[in-house]
């Protein structure tokens, strides 16, 4: 076992604050990462709050993390001490079931084993990135490529592979029209992403106070949904949309935007129950769905495909120190687009 | 103008009566048909009594057509007297907007003229088959294959099409599970297609009482959705939910035995609101969506299949005169597994 500093949420609700957690002895297929970057996702404060049901305390949260490799198990074969590597919200599956040949682990019929608030095969509840150190079995590590600076691909770990996986399993391309609807951490990458996949982008944001952003980041259109013509000009245009907003929306209102075989994608979990009508998903064979984040190879194809296109998340970076006041900044929307905690701070 | 006899509903919620209504002059691209065959559908009987709001009356209700063509415009290709044709849901879009040109004229953008409760291009409203004639654009009449007989090709026309479709839109074959829920007029259809298309068929029925039919025309299993150990047994089951009920479902249960990246398709409109928690379509990318009809070139590739695999509606022939009570047998679930007119006696 090792000791390292954490930051770590005490109780649900509780301010964040700086602790020292143990991590387990490398063992032999596992990979110790000094983490460098680990970002904020606006999860890590759905769980430490509480949001999504009862947690477990301590926590660590983070599972958008960025690191390099300082030491690895006899066994390891795919990576070596100095090596770039990521962590994203896995460490673990079951590895045996269906969707985890293949390659949606992140489906695991026995579901996976979180990065932080779950258990692991070990029996120990699991920690995340706001630490200084984390072990990982190497299967669920990631490289990190050259082209892309650490900071930047700390994000990519989820706000990136959330948005990279659905929209190529919908297809998004050129000839496709994709909205985004919320540009914040993950609007941001969706419409990175979208952009250079060549579908036609149009941001869905309350209102236009970051449209200048949005254009500059990829997007060909950017409209406010505060303004009802915008639901009058849009419908039936899109093939793809990609919701990145976990609050309420009027989805009757959205799924009338989708044209003919267009499909509603949801990756913000909400924490209140919503109801949808069924009639707004008839006309049309529009499809309702969700995606969450993606599995490990498609991670690692995410990765290339930012490096190849120079895709990072616009960031801010900050002390551990201020995790807590990033939270109240991120509930407020009141970030451009991603913190990322500099772990040399914890 | 010609006179024809009629079954019409004088009024919403009032009994079907024979009556007479004008056909159109066989104008240069018309058709005229000698209606053989008409089936009684569910969404005849939603309309006819304004389940699904307001609706013109006298309405001659009737989409599932099955005839001879008796006479053809001057400019008609396709038809000659003699042909033995079918009438569906659509007698007219608008042919220009995307959908009609991408062969999918039932999600025609400025709407398709409905085979009855509708209004033509002429300003006049439309009449369906429990008529002895129809008089529809070439381009909205499909060929009936020899190897169908009328009778049992009519239901084709909305039944066979509206499970078809999706069927087909989803990749249903040789490896995909398929489950219809419901085993009525649409239900029976979606078994037969759906096995004939080369995919394991399971039905949900409410209970078990048309087991033997079930399995008989094509289903592998079949299960009773009033026993909750039928959830738990056929959790993460399924690529495609055909759901042919136009009832109120418990949807989160039949969403859960999707696999993973399945599809719900419903294509029975209920006529009270339905409200889906979101959370249901989260995990497994699964999607709720929904299909109605098909398109003039697939309904001839429909009964093209159907020929070839000599698949017909299972029906009950009833005088014209029956109609009535046809209604509220259908209501009941008291069918085998459509009514179908025989025209003759009308």
């Amino acid at each position: 076992m090792t000791t390292v500093a954490a930051y770590a949420a005490p109780a649900a609700k509780a301010p964040l604050e700086r602790t020292t957690i143990e991590r387990r002895e490398v063992g032999e297929f596992d990979v110790l990462i000094d983490v460098k970057y680990a970002g904020i996702c606006h999860s890590d404060i759905h769980q430490a709050r509480e949001g999504w049901g009862r947690a477990m305390f301590p926590m660590v949260p983070g599972h958008e993390i960025a690191g390099v490799v300082s030491e690895v198990g006899a066994g390891v074969t795919k990576y070596a001490v100095g090596d770039r590597v990521g962590v994203g919200c896995m460490v673990d599956s079951c590895r045996e079931c269906g969707n985890c040949k293949d390659g949606l682990e992140q489906y695991c019929e026995r579901r996976p084993t979180w990065t932080y608030n779950s258990v692991g095969k070990d029996g120990e509840p699991t920690h995340g990135g706001y630490s200084q150190k984390i072990v990982v079995d190497e299967n669920y590590v990631v490289r990190i490529p050259d082209g892309l600076a650490l900071d930047v691909a700390a994000p990519l770990l989820c706000a990136g592979i959330t948005t990279y996986s659905p929209l190529k399993y919908w297809n998004a391309g050129p000839g496709k029209k994709v909205a985004v609807v919320g540009f914040g951490g993950l609007g941001h990458m969706g419409v990175k992403i979208a952009h250079a996949l060549g579908a036609e982008v149009t941001v869905l944001s309350q209102s236009l106070r970051k449209r200048d952003d949005g254009l500059r980041l990829g997007a060909d259109h950017y409209y406010a949904t505060s303004d009802p013509k915008t639901f009058e000009d849009l419908r039936d245009t899109f093939d793809i949309i990609l919701n990145t907003v976990s609050a309420p929306l009027d989805f009757t209102a959205f799924l009338s935007l989708l044209r003919t075989g267009g499909a509603m994608v949801n990756v913000g979990l909400p924490e209140e129950p919503i109801q949808i009508p069924l009639s707004s998903v008839f006309g049309n064979r529009r499809s309702l769905t969700s995606s969450n984040i993606g599995g490990i190879a498609e991670t690692q194809e995410m990765l290339d495909f930012c490096a190849e296109h120079g895709l990072g998340a616009e960031i801010e970076l900050i002390d551990a120190d201020r995790i807590n006041e990033a939270y109240e900044r991120v509930l407020a929307s009141d970030v451009r687009y991603r913190f990322v905690i500099d772990a040399a701070t914890i």
